[in-house]
């Protein structure tokens, strides 16, 4: 294969404030020098790259979680890549895998050995090529399928026959936790902007019924929809509809906090739910989900989810754009509702 | 033993407004005529009476939790007895129950078979007359303890090593809280109102270090007793004390909603915790506990304890007010912060 002599690359140029929608305008698009490979190390070509919200707090002055971005650097970013040289006995050409390649065409990793390269990244996976489109990976059998099976499974405890209700239901994650909950034999309530979404969600990720919070009273939908409670909230949003959700609790409730993305990126901080009390009326619990700390249980989580997308219960919900220079718009599209399913950007194409 | 001919009573009167403090004012102190029996029915001399701030929930306009008090009715509230005339079988002359017993000296109960008699009460069990006084049944060894063991053990996954801090540490469970954390070999933080509850907390209910909330930053002080976060927090209290606390969590952290009572009584519902979004970041969970859905687990809680109790790592921390007259006042302390440990009525001496 004929070897690229630049590798564009998305770099950070400055900072978003604290109220400002992460975009374009951030980022500088260059094409950089090819990396080199040292010792044991390998050349990976992104094939595809991911998007979260958690990806602006890389970013932001105020860290969280992560090591940040500094000024000048590649953007961070999980992608599935394909190895194309190696100098490692355990990364042969043509494996793919599965890391934080940054917003780039090619990357030079060095698994298990901590960060080095030209992201900052501690080490990336192996991941099954014969799962196919590599797109897949990220999607629904990927981290947004893990991240809605993990808050359903173990945090939500789900069951048959519940009440599930799941905001930002068009959106990567609230499109797989739609399509679970279905496969577990729950009745499945969707919130989401516009009738488009509604109908989307509906059509594609399975939900019994949607919610239009745009132009619909959302506690007057739930007290339709839900006569008998909730009894599993899927929060990716936060703010006022968790308190709306909080006030129709069935008893032994359990609300996954996957995402606060209403409220999180505001300047001030707004009030929190004033109906938090009815965790005690209901005997119900909340809890945070952060789905990295169940990297062990990937293969797992992607074992089940295969088993489910080959059998026809679940598919892939994906809102591919095309091209790396797509990138700062892809992720821009999470915040401004632009995206319906999951937000990914195809860089090259998957090895035949 | 000469039977009474008096029964005397507190009768609801009115009910307290959102905002008011519930106290003597609502109540009419009567001497009524003593209950008859019937068929399968035994006679309660009251012993002793418990307080709760979920007493209050009986009498106002918009209920929850319970069958609520008619104006002129028996108040409500659980308390240990002496059965000293009886038509059941079951129920034996010198038999100890526990029940909701009503604010009264003498009650008719009919256990087993639903809301009968002078109080509305589905059923009373039997106590162990050998563990006195039977003030332990309400105490260490009854509801206050066993709502902060339920807490600590089954929301709070205690463990040794743990940080624990706990709101309203000089009430009744808070002051069991802190003593079974102790146990539980963890570092235990008690808030609490004023330098005399601080010094009380770490004397009687065995608490590392004492916060007054009254006098001292409550955040700083948790930053410098708590370096590495707060793993459990057993909240009686919310309001702004929940945020402080939510800003401190350690990954992993546990929360106890035991109550609300510095916000639950307000008449106008204030803003709930902003920081709640800290439960993602530190993959924390927050849990309502209401203990009497354990009812079946009470006899395995009392031997717990009672095993605890024997080997003197928990000790009784009753605030006992005598007489059945005092009875109003002793539900009014919990809400000013009058009492200090387990508020209890003594309304007769226990058999010898």
């Amino acid at each position: 294969m004929a070897m690229k002599t630049r590798n564009h690359q998305w770099l950070l140029k400055k900072r978003p404030t604290a109220s400002e929608i992460i975009g374009p305008e951030h980022f500088d698009y260059v094409a950089g020098a090819m990396p080199l490979m040292g010792e044991n190390e390998f050349l990976v070509r992104t094939l595809v790259l991911g998007t979260s919200p958690a990806q602006r707090a890389y970013v932001i002055e105020k860290r969280r979680f992560h090591a940040g971005v500094e000024i000048g650097e590649v953007m961070h970013g999980r992608g599935i890549g394909v190895v194309e040289a190696s100098n490692n006995p355990n990364f042969k050409i043509g494996d793919w895998v599965a890391g934080s390649l940054g917003w780039q065409e090619y990357s030079v990793q060095r698994t298990g050995l901590g960060p080095r390269g030209t992201v900052d990244v501690a080490s990336v996976q192996h991941v099954n090529s014969d799962i196919r489109p590599s797109s897949l990976h990220l999607g629904a059998l990927g981290n947004a399928g893990y991240t809605a099976l993990y808050g359903l499974e173990d945090i939500g405890e789900i069951s048959p026959g519940k009440t599930v209700v799941i905001s930002s239901a068009a959106g990567g994650v609230g499109a797989m936790a739609g399509q679970i909950s279905k496969r577990y034999k729950c009745r499945t309530i969707g919130i989401a902007g516009g009738p488009e979404k509604g109908a989307w969600i509906c059509d594609h990720a399975k939900y019994d019924a949607a919610i239009d919070y745009k132009n619909e009273d959302v506690g007057a939908a739930l007290d339709r929809l839900c006569p008998d409670g909730i009894d599993i909230y899927f929060d990716n949003v936060g703010g006022t509809m968790l308190d709306t959700v909080l006030q129709r609790l069935a008893i032994g409730a359990r609300i996954v906090l996957c995402g606060a993305i209403s409220t999180e990126y505001l300047e001030h901080r707004p009030p929190g739910p004033a109906w938090y009390t009815e965790l005690i009326y209901k005997r119900a619990r909340m809890e945070g989900l952060v789905v990295w700390d169940q990297v062990k249980r990937y293969p797992e989580f992607q074992t089940k989810l295969k088993g489910w997308y080959d059998a026809g219960e679940i598919q892939a919900v994906d809102d591919i754009s095309e091209g790396l220079e797509t990138m700062p718009d892809a992720l821009k599209s999470l915040f401004i509702g632009g995206n319906t399913g999951i937000k990914l950007v195809r860089v090259s194409d998957d090895p035949r």
